[in-house]
């Protein structure tokens, strides 16, 4: 097996990450790897805010709920980025009305994503952990508030990276061939049954963030999502409709 | 520079493959760097549809539109699955309409992504070749189908991976002080003043779809990109919701 792969196959959530910063020369390598990533049709419509001022590393703390997130040594927001692309045409004296087109929408939104986890790879192969930040979308309108984000772009995915202060667990993950079929979906009479070992498994993880506690089994822990839908949780397709993105034909 | 962010530097997009078949064992690999890969909330709510039927693969290649998708050694389609767990909360007596959140959508559709750009950069760590298929979108609806694709799934991205039998030029990008921005967004008073040298260094590639002929400018390809939106392409929104996500509140 080679080091990458190996290295990759060590993904852990870092939460917890030492005082100092990220060398100026390896986070220009993380920053070369964004752009080298690939990117539908060449477009290169995402975009990538660095948040280096407490203050504002503190107010997206506040949207993810999440206090660690302030203490990350670096703070990484991918966009969706039409607003470049259609400033460059409307330079260039054609107005495009398209840019608001939902799928170009996605294709932005699945290329942030891209690269994010292309950094994720890159500062993971030296040494430094990371985490990834869903809880941005706690108020999406706020974060784009927050980073004065224009019309046409979109946060997609918040990114946390710094040297690890934390050595947690490898975290139970359930069998691909529940994940993986051949040429068609492949629905399973009873995925109790199927996950049995790995509910089982679960039992025996200790999450960091509640030390000394196992977590329960997976199949508890998948009703406890549904059941607690994260009431500050606005719908994101009404921060999509106000970032000017058309979500009709 | 360590190999892996080497490697993720060196990233092309490789259309034509040669004849044979990536090795099982590599195979399985990949397949257990997407079982690694970040998952929102752990509930690894995304799966991958393999596809080896020659037929199905002609199908996939007549969506997108491009022959060489059905050349593809290996072809994976990315999906968000909402599916499994809502069965298995099913199984423990609770009906999860929360299943069919637009933001549970984005998130595993997220989730999708993350795992098929892992999968990308294991796939070329060992020497292999990759092609996104965003164009599976060309009709959704009908990769639904020929996939037999469950409510609550729903596809992201396709991935063609095999040994290149070509060896394209390094795609140019823009400089990434126009798609980095520190605290807040920065918008350029004049974009094709910034872009002008990689406008000119755009018309020096030599895209192999087309040997022997440079490109256009970057400008004039975004004006076109613009101009000409896929008719064939619906919207995405449609798909979604035929799949049984909820749109609204």
């Amino acid at each position: 097996m080679n080091e990458t792969i190996r290295k990759q196959l060590e993904h852990r959530t870092i939460r917890e990450f030492k005082d100092h910063s990220i060398p100026h020369e390896i986070f220009e390598q993380l920053i070369e790897v964004a752009r080298r990533t690939a990117t539908h049709t060449g477009m290169q419509a995402c975009s990538i805010i660095r948040v280096t001022d407490q203050e504002i590393k503190n107010q997206i703390a506040g949207v993810c709920n999440q206090e660690y997130v302030a203490r990350a040594p670096e703070l990484l927001i991918f966009i969706v980025d039409q607003y470049r692309n259609y400033q460059i045409a409307k330079e260039k004296n054609f107005t495009a009305e398209s840019a608001k087109d939902i799928n170009r929408f996605f294709a932005s939104f699945t290329d942030a994503c891209l690269m994010a986890q292309n950094v994720v790879t890159a500062a993971e192969s030296e040494g430094l952990g990371t985490v990834y930040l869903g809880s941005i979308h706690n108020n999406t309108e706020k974060i784009c508030e927050i980073l004065k984000l224009p019309e046409l772009t979109f946060p997609v995915l918040g990114l946390g990276i710094g040297y690890p202060a934390q050595d947690p667990q490898l975290k139970p993950r359930m069998d691909m061939r529940l994940r993986v079929f051949e040429n068609a979906y492949v629905a399973f009479d009873n995925y109790l049954e199927e996950i049995r070992d790995y509910d089982e498994e679960m039992r025996t993880y200790y999450d960091l963030r509640d030390p000394g506690r196992t977590v329960d089994s997976f199949s508890a822990q998948v009703v406890s999502r549904f059941k607690h839908s994260n009431p500050k949780r606005q719908n994101m397709l009404d921060a999509i409709r106000k970032q000017g993105f058309q979500l009709t034909d």
